[in-house]
């Protein structure tokens, strides 16, 4: 059982470094691509005795209290397996 | 429309960032979470006139050719919208 965490930064923040890249495209001659902004992914193994929802509640502690920086960021987690 | 590109390292590269959470993790009692491997995402959003196909390629380049390293590092493509 394998958790996707993804971290980004919230609508409403700022974020530069997604416009660096956007900015880096477009000098590249990609004109297809808007705007972009970069995220962490955070890959968990879990434990294959845990339940599937003492694996949720975990990953969704670990997510908000450890993976996260909730002032200006936001997380979502997609399960597989 | 809107691509998600996930970039990771490969399996077979150590990803000593992923093993100092997974050691802060065991350390602050997550004892449920094993492997943990951290990678990038990138949030692309596509020109609305270009066709799938199109979108598709775009970003396929894009992944390949700007924000993977091929050495060590792999992506995968995810499309919402």
């Amino acid at each position: 059982m394998k958790a996707f965490v993804h971290v980004a930064l919230k609508k409403s923040v700022l974020d530069p470094q997604g416009k660096a890249i956007q900015a880096a495209l477009a000098k590249r001659g990609h004109r297809g691509i808007g705007d972009v902004r970069q995220g962490k992914c955070f890959e968990l193994q879990l434990d294959p005795s845990l339940s599937r929802e003492a694996a949720a509640q975990e990953v969704e502690r670990v997510a908000r209290e450890v993976l996260t920086n909730p002032v200006i960021e936001e997380y979502s987690v997609r399960w597989e397996g």
